[in-house]
């Protein structure tokens, strides 16, 4: 019988181009280790480049536009496991996440948005471990105007 | 000396119409335990008949009917406890709420809509253990539309 | 070798003027331990008359007034410390922020805002012990009108 694909494995079969880890825009760190946990900053969807995916969804963004950045949110998320702890194989799953979306005030599926990044981490730690508690909103504005952005806690590996 | 009455016995007293336990809309599991702790995703007011309690506080429902779904995501915050833990006893106190309102920007009475929720979870489990740390905002948009979103983490029974 | 000041003793050197203590005004515990955390509710800018800073950023109120706004909720979080704790030195490290600016939809310095709180956590504590995770984000309107409110949990001393 093989064996499942690590998280890590499963991250490297995807081909994902990650945006550079991101550094902090205040004073904050972008991730932090508590007892078995790793506490995410609010992320929001960096570009390979460098840049952000701004926009305000319902208005500069359509919801599959908001989706696909928060996508980006995700993969900057992973940038920032992998810098802080070096392999994705050192997170067990996730906990939770809070996902805020810059939208208009008659925007409502901001879980369709959310999703965006709750598949990936869903493809990369698979159907159970993949999949926390979550929230998702509509905000009135986001930092340097970011269409998203998502803070989230995961259990680290035994 | 009489015995308190259990959580489980207090909410049976009180003859409460529960929703069903809602089902996810996107990517996440309603409740997820970890170690001593239940952490609640973001819940809406749902209603014994499945549809959700709409509006925006301030210009659809004033600040008593925002209460009002407080109080039914607070309900359907029990129904996704007693689905998950078979009983209420199974919880100990409450650690965390974030009450998210759908309002205006000129209505400021968030923590007065947000005590629907508090007040009932206070009824179960009392004034100390039923009791915990909040915050209460106001949001641009929630998903559907609904009214009021609430988080919460619980800690379990020893 | 001089040894290191600690939090209690940098707060004192600061001459900081403290609010008072928070009273909740709501159904909820300004402040609440678990474990080797504490858990603080969502903190407005309580000034030492016991009024709160009010104010739209971005309309009634600049960056560097939100900014300020920010750092009275610092202190008033110093304070629901002091009260529940007796000494800053319970305190060992901070572990997460959640920032929240009342702020019109164009606003997007929530960041800089923000780093009025984080600054002053990071004067006390330190630049490692002082600095954690956090999300900075523009919401419609927080309650009685007040310009910030923040969020945190900080780890208790061994």
């Amino acid at each position: 019988m093989p064996s499942q694909p690590s998280p890590q494995q499963r991250f490297e079969a995807l081909s994902l181009q990650l945006p550079p880890a991101p550094k902090p825009i205040g004073v904050y760190k972008p991730a932090l280790v508590v007892d078995r946990f790793v506490h995410l900053s609010g992320h929001g969807p960096l570009l390979p480049d460098g840049t952000l995916l701004r926009g305000c969804v319902g208005r500069d963004l359509d919801a599959e536009g908001g989706k696909r950045a928060a996508r980006q949110v995700g993969l900057t998320m992973l940038a920032t496991l992998l810098e802080s702890l070096g392999s994705l194989d050192r997170v067990r799953r996730v906990i939770r996440v809070l996902g805020m979306v810059n939208c208009t005030s008659d925007f409502v599926k901001q879980p369709f948005v959310i999703n965006g990044a709750s598949e990936l981490i869903a493809e990369i730690w698979g159907p159970d471990h993949g999949i926390g508690v979550r929230s998702a909103v509509g905000v009135a504005s986001l930092p340097d105007g970011m269409a998203v952005e998502i803070e989230a806690v995961f259990e680290l590996a035994g």
